[in-house]
C-alpha cells in the first residue's frame, strides 16, 4: 500500500544536496510537490511512495540548479558581435551603437534566448541588470526561470525611461507589478560609482531599505575605474560607497577585481555580497578578482557569467572550471579554490548573494523545487571517483539532461519544454540581421 | 551528367579552411576520396558532382579537426582521482601509486576512452607521452584517430621496460613496428631535463636525427623545476638543452611556463616548437606560460590539454576558450591572443609543432581527410556574427556532430562509429574499481 505521495519523484541518482554538511546520497531520490521539495533521502526510503510523475536520473547526479548572480541576459543579441578589442573601441564602436537600437521587444527576445541557454546548461536562477527590465521579467516568467531583475540606473538619459527620475518610477512599477510573483523578484540596480552620482546611489539604497530588496551594482571592475573614482572623490569605489552609506548586507557588488586590503575590510564589515565574473574579467582584460582573499575574510561570493558579449556564453559549468583553475594560477597554490568551494559559489553562495538562500541554492526539504540532473554516463565523465570534481573540472552545460524550476519540468532529456526553441532562436537571428545591416 | 566524383562529399556548411589566407566559404563543400581532400569550394562548384556518401553539415561549420599537441591519453583512468592538492602530495600519494599498477592492457583501455572523448569533442590527432605506448598506438589505430606516440624515457627504471637501455630498445621497436602506418607516427620522448641525464637526452636526440622524428619533452613547466636545473647545471632548462645541443626544429618543448628572455631567444634561434597546456598549468598552479611573447618572437605554439588528471578533460574547444581569455587577464591587454590566433594554434600550429603540417592542420586539397562539423543551430551559438569567435569563445566539444579522420567517418550525428562506446567506458570503470580498492 502506498503511504506517501509526491507530484514528482526524481530517483536513481547521486543526490548532492549542497546543504550545510554537503550531504551526498549515493543512491537517492528527491520528492517534489507543487513548487516545493518535500523529501530527500536514500532510494530505499521511497520504496512505498507514489508519484504522478517519476523522473529517472539513470545513475546521474541530482543537484540544485546553478545560480547566475550577475548577467545581462539580453546581450545574447550581441554574442560574438565584436571581440578582442580595446575596451573603449569595443564599447563605442560596437556595443553602444547596437544597444542604442534596443527596445522592449528586442530585450524580451534576447532574454528568452538567454533563458533557453540557461535552462539547457543547468542554470535555474539569474540576476539581471539591463534596460527594459520588465521585458526580462516577462521572458523569465514565460521561460519558467527564476530571476532577480532590476532596471539599470545612471546619471545619463536612458533609451528606456529617459531621465533618472523616470528610472526610479520605472523601478517602482517593477516593484509593484512583480511583488507577488513566484519566480521574479526585483532589485534596485544603480550601474556603478562612475556612472551614478552619490544622490542616485543613496536614493537607490533608500528604496531597497523600504522594500527589503537587493541593491546590485558594479564595483571596482577595472584599474581605470578605480583611478577615475579616486580622482573624483579621493577614495576607492568601495570606500566611496562606505562614505555615502551604501554598504550593507543587501548590497551585491559585482566584479570587485581591483580591491585594496581596506576595501576587503569594508566589504567584510558591512557583510556586502560579491558576484565574481571570472571569464568576463579575463576577456575584457580587467584582471583577476582577489577571490581567495575575499573568502578568507568570510565574504559571501557568488558566481556570474556577465553578459554574452564578454564571455561569450552563459554556461556556469564552464565558469566553475575556469574559476577553480584561474585562482590556482594566480596564487600559484594548487589548493586554492577547491572544487567543493567553487560548486558552492555557483549554488548556495549565489543564492545568499541574492538574498534567496532561504528558498534556493541547496536541496533541502521546504526549499523551492529547483533542481537539475547531470548525465555522467559519458566518456569525458568516465570514470567517476568524485562527483564534485567532475561537476567543476569536467562537466559542461550540455551534460544537463533535466531542469526543474519551481516544480515545473522546463527541460527533460535535453528537450526544452517551456519554450519553442526554434522560434526563440529565429527571433534573435532576425535581430542580428538588423544589427548587421546597420 | 555527373562529371566529378568523390567518396564523401561534405556539403551545406560554412567552410573554414584555416589555410594560409584563412579562407572562409560561406556556403561550401569539401570532397574526400580515400584518405585525401580532393576538392574544396563554394556549393555551386559541386552541383555536378557525384559521391558515394553525402554528409549534410546543415548550415554548420566544416573545419579541420583539432590537434592536441601534448597529452597523456591513458590518464583518463585517473580523471578526478585527486584534485586541489600540493604537487608532491598529488603525485606521491595518488598518481604515482596508481601508475605503478599500470600495464599494457590498462594503458590500452585508458587510451581507447581518451580516443572516444577526443573524437566526440572534435580532436582528430594527438601527441602522446606515457608508458606502454605501443598500447596507445594500437588504441589510436583501433579508434581511427591520428596519433604521434612515444615512450617516456628517464633515468629511473620504468614499470614498462625496466632500465633505460631497454627504453631505447622499446622505442626502436615502436619505430620499426609503426613505420608505415597511415595513422600512427612515432616520436622519441625523454621526459625532461630534471628526469633525464644529458647522455639520455643526447642519445634520444641522435635517434630523432637518424629517423627524422620529433623529439617531445617537458621543458620549464614550473618555477621549482627551473630552480632545480639551475642548481644542478648552473643554467635554465632551455639553456641546458642548448648547451648539450638538443635544441632543433624537430624538438617540441611542452609547457614552457617559466622562461627567461634568453630562453625565448634560444627557442626562436633553433626554431623549437612549443606545446601550450594552459588549463593543466593553471590547475597544477604552475603559472601562465608567456605565449604572447613566444608568438611575437615568431615561435610556433600548438595547444595541448595535458593528461586528464590535471585538466580534467581532453576538450580542445574549452582549452581554446581558456587560452584566449587567460592571456588577456595576464597581460591586461584585451587584444592579446585573438580568436583567430588561438584557433590556428589548435589546428595548423599544432600540426607544425608535430611536423605534420604538410598533411594535416588545415583543409587544403591534397591534405589528409581529417575534418569535423560543428552544429551551430543551438542557443549558445545564436546568433552568429563570426564563426571563429563562436568556435573559441562559445562552442564546446559536444557541439561537434561529425568527425572524419583519414577519410573514415568515426563519428556521425554524435554517434561514435569506430568504437563500442559502452564497452570502452565499462572497461575503464572496472580499472577505476581496482584503483579505488587499493
Amino acid at each position: 500500500m502506498k503511504t506517501k505521495s509526491a507530484d514528482i519523484l526524481v530517483k536513481n541518482g547521486i543526490v548532492l544536496t549542497l546543504d550545510e554538511n554537503t550531504t551526498e546520497i549515493s543512491n537517492g531520490a528527491v520528492a517534489l510537490s507543487q513548487d516545493t521539495i518535500t523529501a530527500i533521502g536514500p532510494a530505499i526510503d521511497f520504496s512505498d511512495w507514489s508519484a504522478s510523475r517519476i523522473i529517472d536520473a539513470n545513475g546521474g547526479i541530482i543537484m540544485p540548479g546553478l545560480i547566475n548572480s550577475h548577467t545581462h541576459a539580453s546581450m545574447t543579441c550581441f554574442r560574438g558581435l565584436a571581440d578582442d578589442l580595446q575596451l573603449m573601441a569595443w564599447l563605442n564602436d560596437h556595443i553602444f551603437p547596437a544597444e542604442a537600437k534596443l527596445d522592449d521587444y528586442k530585450v524580451y527576445a534576447g532574454a528568452l534566448l538567454a533563458c533557453a541557454e540557461m535552462i539547457m546548461s543547468g542554470t535555474t536562477c539569474f540576476c539581471d541588470m539591463y534596460l527594459f527590465e520588465d521585458a526580462v521579467a516577462r521572458a523569465a516568467k514565460d521561460a519558467g526561470v527564476r530571476a532577480v531583475v532590476g532596471e539599470v540606473l545612471y546619471d545619463f538619459d536612458s533609451p528606456n525611461y529617459g531621465a533618472i527620475e523616470k528610472g526610479f518610477e520605472y523601478t517602482q512599477r517593477l516593484i509593484d507589478t512583480w511583488k507577488d510573483d513566484p519566480l521574479v523578484t526585483i532589485a534596485v540596480e544603480p550601474h556603478s560609482t562612475y556612472l551614478c552620482k552619490p544622490e542616485l546611489l543613496k536614493k537607490a539604497f533608500s528604496l531597497t531599505q523600504s522594500y527589503g530588496l537587493p541593491l546590485v551594482t558594479h564595483v571596482a571592475e577595472s584599474k581605470s575605474e578605480v583611478e577615475q573614482i579616486k580622482a573624483r572623490y579621493g577614495r576607492t569605489p568601495v570606500e566611496h560607497l562606505a562614505d555615502i552609506e551604501v554598504l550593507a548586507p543587501n548590497v551585491l557588488a559585482c566584479h570587485c577585481v581591483e580591491l585594496t586590503p581596506n576595501d576587503i575590510s569594508l566589504l567584510q564589515r558591512f557583510d556586502v555580497k560579491v558576484a565574481h565574473n571570472a571569464e568576463s574579467n579575463m576577456k575584457l582584460a580587467s584582471g583577476v578578482a582577489p577571490i581567495p582573499a575575499l573568502l578568507n575574510a568570510g565574504i559571501c561570493v557568488g558566481l556570474g557569467t556577465d553578459g554574452c558579449a564578454s564571455n561569450n556564453d552563459l554556461d556556469l559549468f564552464l565558469e566553475m572550471d575556469t574559476v577553480a583553475k584561474l585562482h590556482k594560477a594566480k596564487t600559484l597554490d594548487p589548493t586554492a579554490m577547491d572544487a567543493r568551494t567553487v560548486l558552492k559559489m555557483a549554488t548556495i553562495q549565489s543564492a545568499r548573494a541574492l538574498g534567496l538562500d532561504h528558498i534556493i541554492g541547496s536541496l533541502e526539504v521546504g526549499k523551492k523545487a529547483d533542481l537539475i540532473i547531470i548525465d555522467t554516463n559519458k566518456p569525458h565523465l568516465t570514470p567517476m571517483y568524485n562527483p564534485v570534481s567532475h561537476l567543476v573540472y569536467a562537466a559542461m552545460g550540455s551534460d544537463v539532461t533535466t531542469t526543474v524550476i519551481n516544480g515545473r519540468v522546463v527541460m527533460e532529456d535535453r528537450e526544452l519544454k517551456s519554450l519553442d526553441l526554434k522560434k526563440v532562436m529565429d527571433e534573435v537571428n532576425k535581430i542580428a540581421d538588423e544589427i548587421r545591416e546597420e
